[in-house]
């Protein structure tokens, strides 16, 4: 039994998983007659599997879980990113490991940030993060992923001893 | 000089220019074990210039403008699917116009919709539409297009005649 303390979500501590995706604060709006900041390709989008595997852009509704939260396994999608885009939410839970050189998950380095409303995330190509856990409320949220509808799509894997995430 | 009244965005309504992205309410939670429901393939994703024209996910800030509003002009993206999912936003405008039969816009058709949060949009490839809205408040959305850098990502037509948005 081993306890995962809570961190923020910030595009630094994330950057080794993926990106944090938020909207421009600074700088002049340069688009749309001077009402507008884009930020182009936010996202490093990938998909290995060309142009027989279309993109997928799924709506989910996700009802919210407590802290602690006893982990139950992690995914991954070994030939798509995965973008998460909250439309509405509270807080919500991103867990994530880093790959041994096998390719497994590095227990050791499993980490449990805690998003908000106006941050999504993309998970990097074959990242191994535990499926969506809303906080406080439902949530509801846009996913993007290349999907075929393989076993391709998304491997899993069990936790091999319980781990349990705690508010820090 | 002419006044278009704003109307409710349903999906309905929309149809004939793209698709209404919204989160799941009915139905069994099918997935992360059984906290969540999810649609799939909720947006019609096209790109019609293959694997040399990359996805773009984009971050906006719009800054908020007030009705009545006097609009500027119409693009729209003949290779492209345009989504906008917003991540916080009060209540957004999304103005479209059918096209006529040699693809200019169809002004008598001019559609005004309120959108606001928990709603996406997809535009299907080639609609018309203003650039983005936001009313009341800042809104913060991710975009997602297919662009490549060329002229072909983007055509705009000025309005021939003042059209001028007011509140139902």
């Amino acid at each position: 039994m081993r306890t995962l303390r809570t961190e923020a979500l910030t595009a630094a501590a994330f950057a080794p998983f993926g990106q944090v995706l938020q909207s421009p604060f600074q700088g002049d709006p340069n688009m749309n007659q001077g009402t507008a900041m884009r930020l182009d390709r936010a996202a490093a989008l990938t998909n290995s599997r060309g142009t027989t595997c279309a993109p997928n852009l799924a709506m989910v509704r996700s009802l919210p879980q407590s802290l602690p939260l006893k982990l139950r396994l992690l995914e991954r999608h070994p030939c798509s990113s995965q973008a998460f885009i909250p439309l509405r939410c509270a807080r919500y839970l991103v867990v994530v490991a880093p790959s041994t050189l096998d390719g497994q998950p590095d227990w050791g380095g499993l980490r449990a940030f805690v998003a908000g409303p106006g941050l999504g995330i993309n998970y990097a190509v074959g990242t191994w993060h535990h499926p969506f856990v809303a906080l406080d409320q439902p949530a509801e949220l846009a996913l993007l992923v290349w999907e075929d509808g393989t076993a391709r799509d998304c491997e899993e894997v069990q936790l091999p001893s319980e781990v349990t995430v705690e508010e820090a």
